[in-house]
């Protein structure tokens, strides 16, 4: 009687090949704009002023890349990882398409690869998932791979391959869904910085100084919002038995807070082309004060564009440790203090 | 001076007939329905895309039922129940008209039933409120009945009256709200289910899985989202000295919570047409974790349609306390753990 | 290296004449007017219908005056006041014109004001801050003094003035942002209250009754919308050593709070026409409760309009101590409860 109720794929469930139609589509709006403005305090000018982003060649204010992310993320949940052990890694993200307040979004996943653990209880499960508009347009892409537990230790595994995936986003795969911009109307006061993509160097720190603490309240909201449902970051009764005795904070909100962050350094980086990486190296938890520092890793001009230039962001969180040191590795482990090591490609007007 | 302050009606001050217009008219927008996702993580995939519901034959995305319940219910508030004891019951709520971002509502209440208690120092008022959208129709018709102080026991009560209310909302006065609708184009997999109307059963059991922890912030940001002034809910320095020491959750942040939780197992039921009864039977506080279950009472068509048909639904809540075993009595008694048995009819596709 | 995060002006980077335009430009949406409702539960009816307001004479239901005033305010902070003591006033602003939701707001401040401290370690820094809309027209004006850090005491300062300013904004600079109501087709039952502007006397205290407790999530989400980056709203675990010890909850969220509070008592006060002046008296914390009372201090016509009225109204606020007395001094010293104590303009209809 209970077969109505979603009980999530395990292991043994997923097939090479397999398309995955996900639940629900989501129409954005102006209100989800104001929400995550409110949840971060994001102040890039191009998502944030239609008079801004339309003198560059928008049509009007685009919603934060990340916003697209987390509701095309969260939507893959039921379907892909309700059963994980852990959300190990992504890859190949690429922005595909602006995405404006009155946007339909939907999300497909193809399984990619499959590989068993040798304990036999559980799997690495690797999906493309792919956004759309309402309009068929891709908007984004990406891939992320999860651990999974199987149903039945004794199932056997039809087919297994894992695929080679590439550490970095190519230059000439940046770039579409920034429109072709006139530099030239870029105001940099407006903006909050006079420093362009010519003025970073590759191996520049820096440290984004600002600390914002993270409530229960916020995270829930958030994760909420992108209708993502993982039980581990609502529900206090279950998580009190589990390992950390703490609803554990969804990565995708670490990753918006240190983006917000990073606008005190990188105020005119407006765009998250493509994330090549990424590790959650630990967890946050409500209370805990969120840090943030990049370094550029490359700086690359984008193929026939002139308008904007690519740089590659290593961008690293820390909890409860300001990050003037650049906190990263302590000998061959991370600094107990760093959560998230993400690796980006971001668009500066050049 | 002070008589400028609204100090709420006392059971003396109602009679039998009288017609209330409320304060304050209230256009719902986009912004509110993002709210109301982030609040309660809601997913059903007409109120959340406005391309699925288009499909269907709606204008375009709706706002969730609760949402308009919610907002009429708060501004009802300050002239019916401020000085409340309790909230005793709510019968014969009937949805009406599909309400969309940028209509406006506003809400009268008549007074229908008046019965003062032996004891002569509270009495029960019976009221039909009614919301309206900006062109005059009726988006939302229920009766609620509180019980309330008297200013001055001395006083007398010139009529009294108490009146009949149907246990149960017929089908033939179900289904203004939605549509006429096209079961073709009704994509169960984009909408989280396989499961129609069809394939209910009466008596069947469904454990919605899932739980929810409330934080005040939450509670709080909602109850002000409806204009609802009950000051149980906003003022710990009173509520410290109250019997429970603490804010009250509004109940309808339980019903909503509920019935979010419950898309996983009802997700195709996407629409709640009446509110037959229900009983907040005890109360929610901050930290406290929801979870749901709900019994198929009754499953009828109706009359006339054959898009859609009617489950109604008990819908039980609970705190602390996961639904797997269905909670619901001790003896004689409810289970401690529940907090709201609710009786609703909602519409799905056939 | 890390010179392209925002340091902040210090004393002596701040010259008599300079002006400076501030990022981030930010359209505002009905998403925003949402959040405000839930965040202070505001219910003037102005504000809160399409219906209600275009009925008056508005375009459409304007965003709230505090809203606007928030936004252009935040603006300035990465400016004027990252390096600053203590904000220790403002005055003289005036709302220009009405805001509606796909307005874009940016903010211009011109430094009207230098006079070094004795100590030469600080100095007070005047600004006054200008709003503007995406059409170059002005919303909003207003002066703010802050003491600010000299980077080196040593430091000289080349033209210092303080600037004489106005106590009272006079009431033919009132009324801008209100355009010409019909005061026949304003409903006083639909806006909550049967008095009106010739109803109030000067002297009148009014205790707004009810109290709010506030969150952090709370106060972090509001000052985050208005993209007010102050460290001191944020950062727990750099206020932990700080003299509160606590997070310092942003003194706009105390006057939304009051101002949202007053609305019991004074509903037909629609529109905030001016801030004469006003002292945060002492800070609030979360989990503290704020209340409000309001005394009639002036009341007016405005030059050549028969529509509306000025209430000049001392607005002060409490913290865990409700105001049926109308706390406000203690001897020579403030109410060790009171935090807030400001002088607005209002408008009601006549």
């Amino acid at each position: 009687m209970t077969t109505k109720t979603n009980s999530g794929r395990f292991f043994e469930d997923f097939a090479i090949g397999e398309v995955i139609r996900h639940a629900t589509p989501r129409t954005v709006t102006a209100g989800d704009a104001s929400l995550y403005a409110a949840l971060y305090g994001t102040r890039f000018a191009v998502q944030s002023s239609d008079v801004f982003a339309k003198a560059l060649g928008y049509r009007h204010a685009p919603v934060d890349d990340l916003l697209v992310f987390h509701i095309v993320f969260g939507k893959t949940v039921p379907d892909v990882s309700l059963n994980a052990v852990a959300n190990l890694g992504y890859a190949a993200a690429r922005f595909l398409a602006p995405v404006y307040p009155g946007d339909t979004l939907r999300a497909v996943s193809e399984v990619i690869g499959l590989k068993e653990n040798s304990n036999r209880r559980t799997g690495v499960v690797y999906v493309r998932s792919t956004g759309f508009n309402q309009d068929g347009v891709e908007v984004l892409d990406y891939v992320r791979w999860v651990m999974v537990h199987k149903r039945d230790p004794e199932a056997v595994i039809a087919e297994e391959h894992v695929p080679t995936l590439p550490r970095v986003v190519a230059t000439d795969a940046l770039g579409d869904a920034c429109p072709a911009l006139d530099p030239a109307a870029y105001d940099d006061v407006l903006a909050g910085s006079l420093d362009r993509w010519d003025d970073y160097e590759v191996g520049e720190q820096i440290d984004h100084v600002d600390g914002m603490t993270v409530e229960e309240a916020e995270h829930m909201l958030a994760t909420r919002l992108y209708q993502n449902t993982a039980k581990v970051h609502f529900d206090q009764l279950a998580q009190a038995s589990s390992r950390f005795g703490r609803r554990l904070i969804y990565g995708g909100h670490v990753i918006s807070l240190a983006r917000a962050l990073s606008f005190n350094g990188l105020a005119n980086a407006f765009h998250v082309a493509a994330i090549n990486g990424g590790r959650h190296v630990a967890p946050l938890f409500a209370g805990d004060t969120v840090y943030a520092w990049s370094e550029i890793l490359d700086k690359q001009p984008l193929p026939g564009r002139d308008d904007v230039g690519g740089l590659r962001v290593r961008m690293v969180a820390t909890k409860n440790k300001p990050c003037r040191d650049f906190p990263l590795k302590d000998g061959e482990e991370y600094d107990p203090a760093v959560i998230l090591d993400l690796d980006l490609w971001v668009l500066a007007p050049r």
